[in-house]
């Protein structure tokens, strides 16, 4: 058995070391890369996937793998963890022909850059062959896999072990009516906007991103804040994180809300086990845990009041002119303010979930070939009038305004609203144990961070998603905490003042 | 023969996408990971390596080539040069067992860490045993290649084909016996040196920077100018060309030169053949050849009277305090102010070889068995007394200036001082076709730019150095040139006025 598990951390060390290096060439694409950089990744990223596949896929791993599964008494934790996540990764690439899986891999380097341009342009017929290959690869792929069930079970399940189309349909379900009508109460109240003829350095939009970031827990010699178009966060290792933000001088809210979150996201790479070493292991068990994790910070802790009670001086410090003579209880509400809009990641808390689900059911759509590529920009509106109200007037504020398509991330974006619910979950847990609002007030993450390590961040890959929520809170995944959550916030936050 | 040339390029596919992740993971090290990742790039290196070398090293590549090689009127001019590449790469590399070849891929990201350091905390005890491995290691590749003659021969013919100590020797003692007297008759002469008191204020240093890349001809869409604590270029594709600087406020010079320096390089993996893609015949044919090119344009050309006839101007309108009162002539005096000193990279041209020939004295004798690690430091300071007249007080200063040892890069120096002896013959062959001062003076690179891509870029790895210097100047490799061009410029320097 002894040779068996060396030869299983081989293979650990082999695909880590081609994971990392395809994150790097993602990581660099999106923060560095010139212009004319595409073709030469393109055939580097496909060079590596099929290092990736040949490896992974063969009768050698597939007879080691059998061995291990036959003897899991003999086997750690850890190395059970191995490999059962090798066992699936196996099951789902090796059904795909070889030279598919690099073609495709090579495909969303183009597609993406692609995207770029096309959302740049509003020029959606641009993007849309790339788009079609795509979808027609993740159509083949669903089909490769032959699972049964709803053909879009298979790309949920990809993100969020074990979800399906039915339990998504009940929790969006569940979501709508109470976000409906909440969304039409609070537009009732007396809400605060802050003017977009403000200017806010980007100097001092820096400073602040740099401060919380640091005052929430990123360990600052493991990891890197950068710039690009869009905010996102990538893990090298632990001990290499690397966040990004993008800053606009009238708005400030964006990229402190968006560091916020890249930090939640950051915060539970930078805490999994040290001992994990480079390994498939040592990275988040999923999409929706990672979303709980970055909306906590975003959304449970940084729009929270208790919060900027503690961080509001350093607000109207930097910012002298804008806040210097605003009251806390304006700030909040303003932070908080809802209206529903056309941009997902500049929407508020509560309207949120309903892009979430425009795009959840125009994928399903897609699956179920009910849908065709050209139709996707009026669908998109229709959409959009029906859940929000709001109907864009360009492409790129509609269809193109999202990467993840480009990038073959179908199944991905029902994680976003996953992740706020089993943030609410897990506040309310940690709340069983001390006093979140009187952390916050101090500005002291120390028991925060604690609870995070102890019950999610250190697992990584070691435990799925259920075991995480389990584990944590006591209880299964329960949507009702994020309900409670939302109307409680926003019932008190138009009766109280502060 | 259409099967096995598919295999070929498939071959060299596979490598390329490794080398260019290689080259990636080196650019993100030296310019942006956080401190703490050295771990986890040394693993992703050491797997990438193992990728290289079973891809490479095996019995059917080896038949591959044999066939190939067999049947070589078969194959292009392309398909030949790929075959002879790797070939060579094939040869000394399958002698180095596997797990020594990855393990030392490992050991040099370790080594140029531990380096950085040491070099910081002026503590050459603490890179003294990484240097012994990555020395051990060196010592074992020389005797798995067995190539007969002088152990170092090995080393040299790495990094330039074909040089051998003789040559060496030869070339360095013709060197010698020119600039000793050279300078000495310069110290005479009534030299321009700059006040360290001044300040350059960076943001005019950076504008300067990028003016010239521009002019010069480097295509800014392909490619990036960023910072490091020691200017490099790395290339991940013709369209993808990376070079750094370092930004001193009391120093222009360094900036300024050594971004004309790493244009040099640019220009040469920019100009490329555009037809090669992403391969291993896409990228400088040595390393004397790519020194020959940034070597011309920083010293034949950015330390020409005529260059600065042109671009004067331009320095006086960003530094007006420091240039806005100095003449033309006093400038050129001053960037080409010569004086025995301590470190390499801020050497002038003139005692800059003398600095390469300690390094290849010593690295001749490391590789004789002739010194011991412990002994460098003493070894090192007797050299600088006794060929620069100099010694120095810290060993930051001394034996760990040079990043090279750490990455293991042994027999590279000699070719830094080939390289401005290369770019001198270059210069005259270029002056039988057009005057090369009329093009500096109106700062029109054209001409240049066709010569060099003509006769050097565009050919890659396809032509030998030795080849290239033929058919560029239609003679072999010949120092005088390099003798007349540095005699004549010192020797008109102090006669002329302009």
């Amino acid at each position: 058995m002894k040779k068996h598990i060396e030869q299983l951390h081989e293979l650990d060390q082999q695909l880590s070391a081609l994971t990392y290096a395809q994150s790097l060439v993602e990581w660099d694409s999106l923060t560095l890369a010139p212009k004319k950089s595409v073709n030469a990744r393109a055939a580097c990223i496909e060079g590596i996937s099929t290092f990736y596949f040949n490896t992974l896929v063969n009768e050698k791993t597939d007879d080691l793998l059998r061995t291990l599964e036959l003897n899991k008494s003999y086997l750690s934790q850890i190395e059970q963890s191995k490999v059962m996540i090798f066992r699936d990764d196996y099951d789902s690439i090796a059904k795909i022909p070889a030279k598919e899986f690099s073609a495709y891999q090579g495909l969303v380097v183009e597609s993406s850059q692609v995207w770029e341009n096309a959302k740049k342009n509003n020029d959606f017929d641009s993007f849309a062959p790339f788009l079609e290959k795509v979808i027609a690869f993740k159509k083949n792929y669903i089909g490769y896999l032959d699972l049964g069930g709803h053909p879009y079970d298979t790309l949920l399940n990809d993100n969020e072990k074990g979800l399906t189309v039915a339990d998504a349909d009940a929790f969006f379900a569940t979501l709508q009516e109470t976000i409906v009508p909440l969304v039409q109460s609070i537009s009732k109240q007396d809400q605060v906007i802050f003017s977009e003829n403000e200017k806010y350095p980007i100097v001092q939009q820096e400073k602040l991103s740099s401060y919380l970031m640091e005052k929430l827990g990123f360990r600052m010699d493991g990891g890197v804040l950068a710039r690009s178009e869009h905010p996102f966060t990538i893990n090298l290792s632990r001990d290499d994180v690397r966040i990004t933000t993008h800053y606009y001088d009238n708005d400030f809210m964006s990229a402190l809300f968006s560091t916020i979150h890249e930090t939640g996201h950051a915060l539970y790479e930078q805490n999994i086990n040290e001992k994990f070493g480079l390994s498939v292991i040592a990275t988040g068990t999923s999409m929706g845990i990672h979303e709980s994790q970055s909306r906590i910070f975003e959304n449970n802790f940084g729009k929270s009041v208790e919060f900027w009670k503690c961080f509001y001086p350093i607000m109207q410090e930097l910012f002298p002119n804008q806040f210097g003579q605003t009251n806390l209880l304006n700030y909040y509400k303003g932070i908080n303010y809802v209206k529903p809009s056309l941009i997902r990641i500049e929407a508020d808390e509560v309207t949120y979930p309903l892009h979430i689900m425009v795009r959840y059911e125009i994928e399903k759509m897609i699956f179920e070939d009910k849908v065709k590529v050209n139709e996707l920009p009026e669908l998109w509106r229709e959409k959009y009038k029906s859940y929000l109200g709001v109907v864009p007037q360009t492409d790129s504020l509609g269809v193109l305004q999202d990467v993840h398509w480009s990038e073959g991330l179908f199944g991905y974006f029902p994680s976003y609203a996953l992740g706020s619910a089993y943030a609410a979950q897990f506040e309310q847990a940690m709340n069983k144990q001390f006093n979140v609002n009187e952390c916050l007030e101090k500005g002291d993450f120390s028991n925060i961070l604690t609870w995070l390590r102890d019950n999610i961040h250190q697992y990584g890959r070691t435990k799925t998603p259920k075991q995480i929520i389990f584990d944590a809170t006591g209880e299964n995944f329960n949507p009702n905490y994020f309900i409670q959550y939302i109307q409680e916030k926003y019932r008190t936050m138009y009766q109280k003042t502060y």
